[in-house]
């Protein structure tokens, strides 16, 4: 018996599930052109050296590594972000920015759970070669559209600075050796709570004073520039903290110009897991039960372009996860709104007319309509129920006799009235 | 030095050949909901079982196979075929006839050369469920109609049947244990050449005499339906040629009434690599130079599902071979039809307007508009070199004075004239 599982973690997708999808990729592939991005396609499989260059404890644990039959080691990639800087570095004159989208699957050697898989789907835009914070608002922005255009206004957008966060750890008194893991200890915070995040912070040189004080700092949280004037009060005289806070100002000016401030929220206890973000974090968040958590995120990585031996390139971008967004858009009813509809069901009554079904079809679909041709040789009736599951708005009754006058039944499956129609003008005829 | 490369034998997309990738794909996916199929996506990642159940001897060989963390054999897919025939054995109660299409990515580890990559892109419709030569006939169809709306009509369909194979070899004496081996020889015609078939033919048990036969008979070829009335005397007094002859008779009715015979060739050298295939199979090629090969191909496939354990299951399909396709729309000069073009360029004169710029683009966006904002702090000069690579068709010009009058400079590129424009309907002014 053979085994028809998936692997473990991945999944099929099919039905309303992946029309869904679908359409979420249409719409973000609609907006990432609005804003000037152009598409970017990478292989699934990198080289090891690739995908390890990216840093941090968990590459490998995390990722579907194996060694190729040139006994080399190999990977599926993680995100799409290490494949844009490896290309980046590769390419070095390509003009700046270089605004590109991606979509495509990674995948995590995580512990499979709801809503956490080992496979999914990620839409990526990154902004590449611009230091400035507008290219953040920018990408902020980018997502906004998206989500405003499946999702209304239910979502928030939780933006950070990591800059920010070191200004607090360095105000606080925390070496800057440690700062890389208190960040860490923070991203956590959601996850494991507050007790455990202090233990942490504890053991990694940190006093008890300290882990409190950050722990009750970065508790700052809410909307409108007022938030970020309290946090320049938090990093207190710290260089690099000024400089967080007016990258936040910056973007601010720019949510506020653009009319979506009401969905941006400062949150000083957002760090982002990734290693590699350097400065303005962001998440975005779906506001409506059930609990989906994050359905987006990014932030700014200055960094990872010259880990590939690229000149100092500055970047930033967001993700958006399509799994997550998948499972928003059910619950908010989104797969009733793109069941397709047939405009015809094509229904021969014998063999003998398949060949004039398949006319028919033909002239149909050339006329941009979308029609299926029977071919189980059912009965009419069985056929009439058929069209019906498959929301055919008119069967078009293909019989001997009236292909002999030039003709079809033409059924209109609202009304349920049958008529007799000339098959020229078919198709205008059904485009009313 | 980090490594920069892809994989042997993946590549990057980007630029005009990645334009292009994208407009295939949307343009097969209209096709294919024209023609009543729905998406299915499954993952890339399969267990060795189900990847190893296709059965043929190169499996093995051609599969990236490796082990996962919990020690079980799994690879990555070879094709959308075998996913799909796991979907369907483990959903036995899916309505038939089940129309599907599958977009997505499938890896070889062949030895990689020109046009032939370990990675590429395939776009599938299958129809399950229907023994009728119809279905056949349909996804044929459905190809023809992507292949119109792509290349005109430069191109050709090749179709034969396995069994009118078998017919022939049956009439010859080949014995029934050979026939299989028989139709792998014939299928390396066009790539080893007579002598080197002959020379396969003849290791494998058959006559010199029987394997020269086979090689005269298969020459035949050509368009009409009356090819297929010489393929009736090829095949003889075979009960299964016969068969295989009454299938093309009824695909070519089909192709006569829909108009479109003279697209397609019967071809009885065809038989295509795979095993699986039981019935009509089918390819088609791009007509002009370079010579390209084979873009789509696919054919019938009766018991595939079976060896899934799943009920008996008739099923067919086509396999449009996106890599090959964008190679014949390059040459095309597709790439040049698909450039994208700005609707706007904003110019922002320095970082005080950057604000301003967002706020133009995001209503520009909210209408519909392609726009993007400079955010490099260039000269006005620059800019406008700028969105002349960017093929803008206005730049709009954000400086302090205009934006107190509520208004802004917007450039028409073609006519090189500028003008002050009132903000207040700039949507609706760029729209014209």
């Amino acid at each position: 018996m053979t085994d028809l599982r998936t692997v473990r973690g991945m999944r099929d997708l099919m039905g309303d599930e992946m029309r869904v999808s679908d359409y979420l990729v249409s719409t973000a592939v609609s907006v990432f052109k609005l804003f000037g991005y152009e598409p970017l396609d990478s292989p699934a499989v990198e080289l090891w050296e690739t995908l390890s260059a990216k840093g941090g404890e968990d590459v490998e644990a995390e990722t579907f590594k194996f060694r190729d039959k040139g006994d080399r080691d190999v990977g599926l990639r993680f995100d799409l972000t290490v494949p844009l800087a490896r290309i980046v570095a590769s390419n070095p004159h390509l003009p700046k920015p270089f605004r590109r989208y991606a979509i495509g699957k990674v995948w995590r050697y995580d512990r499979p759970q709801a809503g956490r898989y080992r496979e999914f789907m990620q839409a990526d835009v990154d902004i590449v070669g611009s230091a400035s914070p507008a290219a953040d608002a920018e990408v902020v922005m980018v997502a906004i559209e998206f989500m405003e255009r499946v999702f209304g206004r239910d979502f928030t957008v939780r933006i950070n600075d990591r800059k920010v966060l070191r200004g607090l750890t360095e105000t606080v008194g925390v070496p800057e050796k440690y700062s890389m893991e208190c960040l860490r200890a923070i991203d956590k915070l959601e996850k494991i709570g507050v007790d455990e995040v202090m233990q942490e912070l504890r053991t990694r040189g940190i006093s008890e004073s300290q882990a409190g004080d950050i722990l009750q700092k970065i508790t700052l949280r809410g909307r409108g520039e007022k938030v970020i004037q309290e946090m320049r009060e938090v990093v207190g005289t710290s260089p690099v903290g000024a400089e967080g806070v007016a990258e936040l100002e910056m973007m601010a000016q720019i949510f506020h110009d653009c009319g979506v401030e009401d969905l941006v929220e400062y949150d000083m206890s957002l760090a982002r897991g990734l290693d590699y973000y350097t400065g303005p974090v962001f998440e975005v968040r779906y506001l409506k039960k059930p609990e989906i958590g994050s359905v987006a995120g990014g932030g700014r990585y200055d960094h990872l372009i010259e880990r590939f031996d690229g000149p100092p390139t500055p970047a930033t971008g967001i993700s958006l996860g399509i799994a997550r967004l998948i499972d928003a858009a059910m619950s908010a009813g989104l797969h009733e709104r793109v069941r397709p509809v047939l405009d015809a069901f094509i229904a021969p009554i014998d063999e003998s007319m398949m060949r004039h079904a398949f006319r028919i079809q033909r002239e149909l679909v050339r006329a941009g309509l979308a029609c299926e041709v029977d071919m189980m040789g059912r009965s009419l009736k069985k056929m009439l129920e058929v069209a019906d599951t498959r929301r055919a708005r008119y069967v078009i009754i293909v019989g001997p006799r009236d292909i002999q006058r030039g003709e079809v039944s033409l059924r209109d499956m609202q009304t349920k009235q049958t008529e007799s129609v000339p098959l020229t003008g078919l198709s205008d005829r059904l485009r009313v």
